[in-house]
């Protein structure tokens, strides 16, 4: 198997990237190649006793930040010449040279990058950024969280579709419960958008679990959670925004008195499992779905532990032929819309 | 002062709402009318030495629970002969009787119940749920949290005028910071309806800071935020539950071990703070923004001190003639509106 990574994604780029590289390289055997700027990726891995391990490089300074934005972002998402790492990776994907491409940088960068170098699957309306968030006893895929603001109820239908063919094939889960983000758990409840949308994932043949609201969403009843990249994106915000006031809050209280503190330092392996349990990188990096190419994305703060777990995910979609999964799902349910005009 | 408060609307009651009612009656000297079966009402009166505080009763056993839904719930709300808790008291409100209207309970039925009793006030197209976050450094009114799953710019614009009003007026707050919230901070970020809003309030002499995301709500950037009900509803109870999921987590890894348990009964100080700063009772009761006539719900979860709490920011309302200042705002703003068209 191939990985393309981009060196150049993460905050703290590119030690992670290299770091977890190597550690990926050696735990799973994978040929990995590292692309960014090859004096700076040769010196950190020449610290790490690498040389028979299968990583490679390929040389490129340009990368899309997190300031990039607009045309210029589209500029260098499009642009046949374009070098930076996202496009080099995804064009290594387009011609075959690499099976799957993981970066944790900016998602948007990522998104238009892979929508103009790679295309959609065909049939696939709209491509879905895919969240992995961390809920009682597991983990929900939340979809779309960012690519599409506005919606319709086909949209909603293929990320159902999308999203539950992923936690199948990739997070192993069977017969995935896929559920719709909602301003109510009855069937009803909803702005237009979930309304029109219900009735159609309820005759879906998905295992279809109703409307979410957040105690469904972080209580563990879906393995899926449907919505507009609007929502879906305002409950991504919020929730870490809430976990952040709470932390900042705890820390400040537990540092205010001599008695707090001794009990903060005995309490620390409580505090260090909570953090464990809502830790990005032990989520994992979930994939662009509709794309046509593997791409994964994981966490901006990842760390070398983050990006040996995203590869891991990335390498479990490639056995799984994901790609292939999704297109003949997405293939059947057209049939599927065609033989019901026909009837 | 006359308040008149729902004495069954909380999870606990009645015990809250009379307890409440006899101590803010003994706080602030109001007379408080409770609304409920009067034998009930009574016993726990009686425990509570308040016969010479102006605390009285009237006397009914019709309620509006959870569980009242569609038809029901309308028939409940609008029937002239309805004698539930809230009917009752939104009657004694449109009679003069009372100057303000208190309930811990189901918000869509104090909401149908207002807009059926009281109308709404001239000029305001749809009616808006607020809620207090507890965000850094205090608070946020956030609206509509739940009315309107479905909204146009010129609902948004006059939630912001409504929402701007109440936090000057009962949160004493000088020329409120409103805003808009967002998948994105930057202007032009958001889904059709926000970017079609964004400019109007952007026009509106009210002080207008952007657009919010997670971030800027939780961190304090704003006084008043303004979205639609189905986005409003999905942060509310996507940060009840963030919220419920890292204190379910805490409490569990803090009673793992003897070491944890120890730590976590010293650090008990600083738990009990965090719980303070986030605590519904503490961030208090909002009103139904556009209902005519002054209607403030507090949590369900209310004990007495949220009781109490409701009743300072009812009575507030009231000294600061919210309804009048609601009522020439909107009104101001048609105004404004057909200047326009004339030129």
């Amino acid at each position: 198997m191939r990985i393309a990574l981009d060196a150049m994604g993460s905050d703290n780029c590119p030690q992670p990237e290299v770091c977890g590289a190597v550690e990926a390289a050696r735990k799973f055997g994978d040929e990995i190649t590292l692309i960014g700027p090859e004096d700076k990726l040769r010196e950190i891995l020449s610290d790490t006793s690498s040389e028979s391990l299968p990583v490679h490089i390929i040389h490129t300074t340009e990368t899309i930040t997190m300031h990039d934005k607009g045309r210029q972002l589209t500029l260098k998402a499009k642009h046949k010449d374009s070098k930076t790492t996202m496009a080099v990776g995804m064009d290594m994907l387009k011609s075959g040279n690499a099976d799957v491409f993981v970066t944790a940088g900016n998602t948007g960068g990522a998104l238009a990058t892979a929508y103009f170098r790679l295309g959609m699957i065909p049939g696939v309306k709209r491509p879905a950024i895919t969240v992995l968030f961390p809920v009682k006893n597991g983990r929900c895929a939340v979809l779309d969280i960012g690519a599409n603001p506005n919606c319709k109820p086909d949209h909603l239908l293929q990320f159902a579709i999308m999203g539950s063919i992923y936690a199948n094939k990739v997070l192993d889960i069977q017969n995935p419960r896929v559920g719709l983000i909602s301003n109510g758990e009855e069937a009803g409840k909803g702005n237009d958008l979930v309304k029109d949308t219900y009735p159609i994932l309820e005759a879906s043949g998905l295992n279809f679990v109703g409307n979410l609201e957040g105690k469904e969403i972080f209580g563990g009843k879906a393995d899926v959670a449907v919505t507009d990249g609007f929502t879906g994106n305002v409950v991504l915000k919020t929730s870490e925004a809430v976990a952040k006031m709470f932390t900042d809050i705890l820390r400040k209280e537990l540092m205010s008195s001599m008695r707090t503190k001794i009990g903060a330092k005995l309490a620390m392996p409580a505090f260090n499992n909570l953090k464990k349990i809502l830790d990005p990188s032990e989520v994992g990096a979930a994939p662009l779905l509709g794309i046509n190419g593997l791409v994964f994305i994981g966490h901006g703060r990842s760390d070398t532990q983050s990006i040996v777990s995203a590869i891991r995910s990335a390498r479990q979609a490639v056995n799984a032929n994901l790609i292939n999964a999704l297109n003949s799902a997405i293939k059947k349910r057209i049939e599927f819309i065609y033989d019901q005009e026909e009837q």
